[in-house]
């Protein structure tokens, strides 16, 4: 399994192609819209989410509703582009200048450096959060997946700001603008937000993906690539903005005493092996332990600002205020759905190199005999 | 550039295979074995440490102290092997009975029924930090190219179970037994190890690497799995315990607001580009920036405790108390130095990407030419 | 480097993403259409040919005319696609029942049993050598590339079925429609073309893939899957239909003796080190050695014949005479192009591992660096 | 499943690691040293095959005679060494000068100028066939995966240099010290042998490796890298020497008419799907059919005669005549061997990619699964 997307913010589309996923799973592109929906809401959203509601177009690879086998090609078209046909033109002479200010937090600099870009705009345009569209589409696919197997994901906000949640009702979080599920919290993060609004300041935040229905056995401890956790921390950090990740609460257990950290082993005819704390987040020593996998990322403030931050022109080398008039508050809720989308992949991912398989009927097959082998070992 | 470890804990060897180092470069078993060394040093660590002074052959890819751009083949020998040649025998009947009692917080458990093991020694074999002793080895010899490009790394302790630096001084560490940059703390570390020693439970912690003389330009934002800062954070979270990552101090910026936290760009005719803080860790847009790498990672306690911790036995199903007589109370400074092995990996890997060549004065030439273009750009 | 492509023979579209490519090279969509008409043109091809005039779409890595460095899309559509939409429908009931019929010679028995497709189009659509132009733009990309470093391929066609060419002029082959050089062999090839398809029957034969301006020191003899001869065995054995691959006249040479074989060594203070002959086909030790690159492919007949074969219905499993009533009669021509395509494809990754580099100037300089430094070695 | 190899000819061992080897598959040095005495045989070869009897030691990932899923180290030593241990030290002043004299038709000089080597030997130490020794041994274990599915293989001899095998009786081949299943081919095989040898001149030939016990399904038609074919083709060209590969007998088929060529499709009810002729060699569409699977390499003579050939040295750029005065004359048989271990590794990945498991129950059970499916599909 192994995908590729491609696409600017502005350009006419996004697009990715999926290959490995086996035939005969049903999909269609309501279900990857439901989840480029959940991608785009939110409080504290500039105002590209209003204007582009992302449709998927599915473009091969599935025929009657069914995956084939073959690479399925995914396409979202931008609903913005006749605005942007000539400044992003792909042959010909484009209008208006180069973007020559680099601004702070973003790829601009180090990308137009290592690219050799005169023109930021070379570089932004990919760099943008726009492109987790197009991951969050391919991350429905490895999805629906894992709905046959009984895995289920979801993500909520653990705090924004610096207001972090305490009593967690898991059941309110889908309907939360801001996938909250502490609804004093909510509020408190409504109010920093509007304040960061008006104070023309940005927010960042800690969000959270949980996985149920993992069985033990994905990922593996031989050899350090193959550790499920490692990769999970691998896709968390290549969303845009995201700069920590942790399994479980990682950075706070590690103040406690291993006594208090670690989760005690039992057993039941019924089950088979289970813990009673899950501490651990679902995962030992790079393997999948069959609790919950829970995942959480720390991501940084957005970097675009109507407050100014200094820079400086890359032609001119003449210092200038970097702001913006208006953008994006709080993009945690989104980073949440997104990386619900990457999390799905490396599961789907793991269980395809466990199980193997080219039919959806195999892997279902092969997953539910190694369910049992696992429940009665 | 690639490579690939093998070797059980108490097997006869460890043996490592390093592809795509260019040639030409000057690598000794002295240099490698230093960095071994390192990765052994500390306080609480238990009894092994002191058994095996690990020391490395190199047996291919070097000749005449140089590198031939062949693969280089290096191995550590268990010194203890002829106390465990029975248990472990590669062939004929096996001493002794097998182990069924997997140990909370290891691999032992999700592993046994991955790989449908009776006898959980055929996981923590290979599951043991042991295997630590390889990939130090590997990073020493992408270290060494890093050295010629003028880019030196290092490690310190942030912190032991509750106890957090304040005041840092770099020059310390290296002389520090728990690679600690503050003195004070660094008392502290030592009585909460001690206690923890006396009270059979184990601590964990966090660590920092950073790494300086880094040119902007490596990683990439064009492909989610091409960021640099989610190859460490793979590389990171692959190694033993470590559960959670952050580029900079991640976690704690995520609660300020944006206009706290971007480093404002500056530019001067001698140094070209710069920024005066580096909250950002030395990575925006997955690409490196120009200043310095920092990253942390999260330690949790050694899961192998004195005190006991409930279990069941994976062939009577019988509940019984997992623990050790004597065992490491605290890996956080070998980690570190275990971190800076990856990180000098996933570094060079990006360097080797960037630059290209087979030999090392094309990429030193390269390197060299490249940081006069990015200062002039 | 790398890409994937996607689509189905009678879907909407093919698509393609390449990633890796350097940015500033200048790129076009009439450029690759050029490579794509190319591939159409021919004796012997069915009507199909005639429908679809390829054109491709720039979707996204290309502004202005110049890659930018990120992923580039390319999209070729179906012409045919409102014919096929029922039969083909993406979701919704399908037009039509399924194909039961496998075709001897095809992947439609070993496809229908790898992913148990009770439908055969879910497998020949894809398995169809339409894909192949969808390789050519991706190619076409890579070519671009190349050029910039003053390598040019072109492909010829060296027999179709029993005629052999004999006294080759390579001036003629581009306006060749069978991409012949021997007018003599080329009349003859006609003749038989003809006889075969009065007879309901196909051709198969073997093209040549010759590539001037490669440097020495592409490909590596150090770990056999950096070989360079080995991935252009491997990419032109991807082609459908190609069977067999020889670097330079390997099956021929291999029955003389060594001192017949091998290419003595010359030196002079212009050029350097060179060849007076290149039986080595321009490889020695799995690394490109400065001389011509010559790849050979031997392409079977066309399995789908008007004569009939016999097959079995994967449903009833009654036999039945395989055939069709028309279809290409010989596409060794379009597979000289397609090759030409993949060995781009090969030695262009060859170049940007041996240059590195992340635009075309870096990219150029370093060639001309090294071809310098190789001329004086 | 994957593997690197590291190792000098004159170094002091051969090194592999393999990774990905399911659980409880038995395993002895016994078993892989049997494939590498198999290597070692045949007529026209050099001193060093006497010298050396390669034997294996198991350094990892083998447990009482069963692998632990943890990756595999095999180490062979070169029982020589003690006579190159100064002309190959690892580090400290080398003994003797360095090569200047490449030969034609060796990596000497391309590879020479591609890592910057003023000393060929540094080169020529790993570009030799003694190489293939690891490979042996990383496709014995490969081997012996496949055995427990039933799978197995053999090559022979069809040509050494103009002497072509007509009638093959395969059960003499283990028995002929040329692998070759005609007795009278044999005699003048040795005839010619014999006469190069007496010139002072080598001889290649084409050897084939046969496959029987593979189900349909394995490779796949959707993307060209993953195509069965095409990979098989890569590790033959892999082998120093093989310049030629053919699927089945695809050169002198592309000659054919297509109604010749094509392999009809038949069922019954015991076996399912058949063919009666396997001129695909057994794979149609990238995909194995589930009959014989049949591949050929073409080899070029040995390029070290003891004819001189002509080259320069790279020191003084005079010129001089390369050769040497024994050598092997023939190494076709052993070629045969070596592919033999190649083509087990690709069959064996190809295997793992679509069972999955991580255990060799796991792999059985689901192989055995999938070929009754095949068999009432």
């Amino acid at each position: 399994m192994r995908f590729l997307t491609a696409g600017e913010s502005h350009g006419a589309v996004l697009v990715a192609i999926v290959d490995g996923i086996p035939a005969h799973l049903s999909l269609t592109a309501d279900y990857i819209n439901a989840h480029l929906a959940r991608r785009q809401m939110g409080i504290g959203r500039g105002g590209r989410m209003q204007i582009e509601k992302d449709r998927v177009e599915i473009l091969s690879g599935v025929r009657g509703g069914f995956t084939m086998g073959s690479p399925i090609a995914l396409l979202i078209r931008n609903l913005d582009w006749p605005n942007w046909e000539r400044v992003m033109a792909v042959e010909g002479l484009l209008d208006g200048e180069g973007v020559t200010k680099p601004r702070p937090g973003h790829a601009d600099l180090p990308g137009a450096l290592k690219y050799l870009h005169r023109d930021v705009r070379n570089v932004l345009e990919r760099a943008s959060a726009r492109e987790t569209a197009a991951r969050t589409a391919v991350g429905a696919v490895a999805r629906r997946l894992l709905e046959e197997l009984g895995i289920s994901l979801f993500s909520h906000v653990v705090s924004i700001g610096p207001v972090v949640v305490e009593r967690v009702d898991f059941d309110r979080v889908e309907d939360s603008p801001l996938r909250c599920g502490d609804p004093q919290a909510e509020e408190a993060m409504k109010d920093v937000i509007l304040r960061a609004q008006e104070e023309g300041d940005t927010l960042g935040g800690v969000f959270e993906v949980r996985v149920k229905g993992v069985l033990p056995g994905l990922g593996s401890h031989v050899h350090w690539d193959r550790r499920l956790d490692a990769k999970l921390a691998q896709a968390l950090l290549s969303i845009p903005g995201v700069k920590g990740v942790e399994i479980g609460e990682a950075f706070s257990l590690s103040s406690k005493p291993g006594s208090q950290v670690h989760d005690a082993i039992y057993w039941d005819v019924q089950r088979g092996f289970y813990r009673r704390t899950n501490r651990a987040g679902g995962i030992e020593g790079g393997i999948s332990n069959g609790e919950e996998i829970v995942v959480r990322g720390a991501m940084k403030p957005i970097p675009t600002l109507s407050k100014p931050l200094e820079s400086v022109d890359i032609e001119t080398k003449e210092p200038f205020p970097s702001h913006k008039e208006r953008s994006d508050v709080c993009a945690v809720p989104a980073a949440g759905v997104v990386a619900e989308a990457v999390v799905a992949w490396v599961l789907a991912q793991a269980v395809m190199e466990k199980m193997g398989g080219d039919a959806l009927e195999e892997v279902v097959e092969r997953w539910e005999a190694y369910r049992e082998r696992v429940r009665t070992f």
